[in-house]
């Protein structure tokens, strides 16, 4: 049966003043928040100064909170918060990636020995709900793949690019004052967002706790000319593409940007949407699309959370307590483009089987398969952008060679 | 707690089957199918003749049978059979669109009687969860309308006319090929079994239980070759459209083709696959794209249903049961391009609002916003083909109408 549930609130930004708005908005859900503790005690703020506190023992020493909703920047801190509060017998709701995908295993031990739930769908995607989806609809399938766009800051640079020919730096500067981008940008841009995300993900699908430095992440921001008008002159597109599946006994995965072809599901999906698209045995392919930034649909997601909890919902992570899960590797080959301007930064032999390549104007590429974690290292390279080939499939790039690319 | 469900199945077709295999290569789903119900003692099964009965009675009466899954093809018939599951005390899953559509009040009622569930994921958009979704996810959002393509068999045929350019007929009778299409293929290609999906998601959605008949469809199956001129060049293409949204005070719907500009997310949902988009005050704009048609995918709706159950899990019904809903209605005007070949078939006097049109090689079109209801009429004259404007906005299609579109 539902119950009234007292929330003690940490972090009062945007998705937390999003959560406020939507919860007095809303009916039906049975719970207020009845204390928020925050940082800084001079930043001026839109309630009643009641309600405020700056002491974090405030709330989680308080027997009359059921939850926390924890809502800060500093993964740290976070993990601490929650913690405690477990500790204190409080379930908690939380949206912070970096911390989440640092400590899921020990936060689902935590979960299990305190026997309280912790809840974390705004973490993934914002606004779509793939986390109780994989958790209760796809409880029972054969999932062989999990991909799709997790990061919208990225994806709004990346349509920017493309649509309104803008610069990357004018594009992120857009997002930056849209309130799209971290505070620090590179977590964007470089692809580790979308890998906490992914690693979050990884768990509620394939059951395996990974750390996030096992997943090799590789960013958008050397995304070249070359790399735009070989998509654009082969109706392609470039997303920033999470992506991790079942292959010969194991889980590989990453983060990479990839070409998309403009007819493909993740090619309309634009600006700060997010994506995820799921391979299963039984359901087959489904793809969820919502905003992946914004204080309303991550303060949804949150509040969907808190709602679940007033019927004493749980993960169940089954696909973990199932025992059968398959380890995590980078062991794998990619078929991929790679674009330089030194003549000699990208060999052929750089590849483990070299397909083709054009050279001409100062600029090149070569394309063919790689292993993902030379992929990495040569991505390092000051003049070398690396995209992964549409589909992992090269046969539609190889077409294309053929003609004239890079013709002035 | 979980617990070991009995299930009694009615129905041994490609969903049943389906249904069948998947139950049996998955693991966690504590559920068995005890019995089947199937009325032709002549066809050839592939399972041992001692599972089956032709008696509902030796389902309906067996005390060990926890779960009725009902998945027969008569509507009438289906829909004896749940109520005498339930009157027996037993819960109920199934995917049968038309009973559901026709009889949701009393089988809500009935559900609240006998203190029973009945679960209908299947129903609606195949393997797309979005029963689930609207229920727990956006239990608490400000729904403000819900669209999509909900019948696959039309946008099969609707993709393999436009990218293949078939012929219609061709591509019915391959999506029938294929089983995809309804036994009756007017069911899909008027409309019908779009309409009773809308019918459904409208109940869960807005909390209003409208009748089929209350609900305008118009179908695909009399779009011209200037319509397919027309769509192509402006870079639009066609979907089956089901759609309902908040008006003024109620919640207006119907089921129509409509233009989509190409790169609208709806604009890469191809061949049997549906998608349904939610807009919500929370979380803003939301997408699925799932298989709409197919064994597996519904049995794998039908399988997370059981497992529901296994849970204890009902629908709460929660938009109807706060007791705020809208009443529905088809008093709405839209905007649509009409195309025709008798010259006088179509006047401008029969627009609310007339904005433009072209006539020349004996075929024309003329847009303008129509009311809904004579909208119906205007479609069942016999040469005329009417189709909605892209997102209800005539903005673009005005543009075009400067442009010569049927030159020879």
């Amino acid at each position: 049966m539902k119950k009234k549930l007292k929330i003690g609130l940490f972090g009062f930004g945007v998705v937390g003043q999003g959560l406020y708005h939507v919860l007095n908005e809303t009916h039906g859900v049975k719970a207020e928040i009845a204390r928020i503790c925050v940082k800084n005690r001079e930043k001026k703020r839109s309630l009643p100064a009641g309600i405020f506190t700056y002491e974090a023992a405030d709330i989680l020493n308080d027997p009359a909170i059921d939850v926390v909703v924890e809502l800060i920047d500093d993964a740290k801190a976070a993990f601490q918060i929650v913690k405690s509060a477990l500790e204190k017998g409080k379930h908690v709701v939380t949206a912070n990636k970096k911390m989440l995908a640092e400590n899921l295993s020990e936060i689902y031990e935590l979960q299990q020995t305190h026997n309280r739930s912790v809840l974390y769908e705004g973490s993934v995607c914002g606004s779509i709900p793939i986390l109780r989806n994989l958790e209760e609809y796809y409880d029972n399938d054969l999932i062989t793949s999990i991909e799709g766009i997790f990061n919208g800051s990225t994806n709004y640079i990346l349509t920017k690019v493309f649509e309104e020919r803008k610069s990357y730096g004018d594009a992120l500067k857009g997002a930056q004052e849209l309130g799209f981008a971290e505070s620090d940008p590179s977590l964007d841009v470089k692809g580790f967002d979308p890998k906490f995300k992914l690693t979050i993900a990884i768990a509620h699908t394939f059951g395996v706790f990974v750390k996030p430095e096992e997943i090799i992440n590789i960013g958008i921001d050397k995304i070249s000319a070359v790399d735009l008008k070989y998509a654009r002159e082969n109706n392609l597109t470039i997303k920033l593409v999470a992506r991790a599946y079942k292959l010969d006994g194991k889980i590989v995965g990453w983060v990479a940007p990839q070409f998309i072809p403009a007819d493909h599901m993740l090619a309309n999906v634009r600006n700060e949407y997010n994506a995820v698209l799921v391979q299963g045995a039984f359901a087959e392919k489904q793809v969820f699309i919502g905003k992946g930034a914004g204080s309303y649909p991550t303060g949804s997601a949150v509040l969907s959370d808190i709602s679940a909890l007033t019927f004493d919902y749980r993960y169940e992570y089954k696909k973990f307590t199932q025992g059968d899960a398959l380890p995590f590797s980078s062991d794998v080959l990619v078929d991929v483009v790679i674009s330089f301007t030194h003549k000699d930064s990208i060999l052929p032999a750089d590849f483990e089987s070299f397909k083709g390549g054009y050279q001409g104007h100062g600029l090149q590429y070569m394309t063919g398969s790689v292993s993902l974690v030379k992929l990495k290292e040569l991505s390092q390279r000051n003049d070398v952008s690396v995209i992964l080939a549409p589909e992992l499939n090269l046969s539609s790039i190889q077409k294309v060679e053929e003609k004239e690319l890079l013709s002035a």
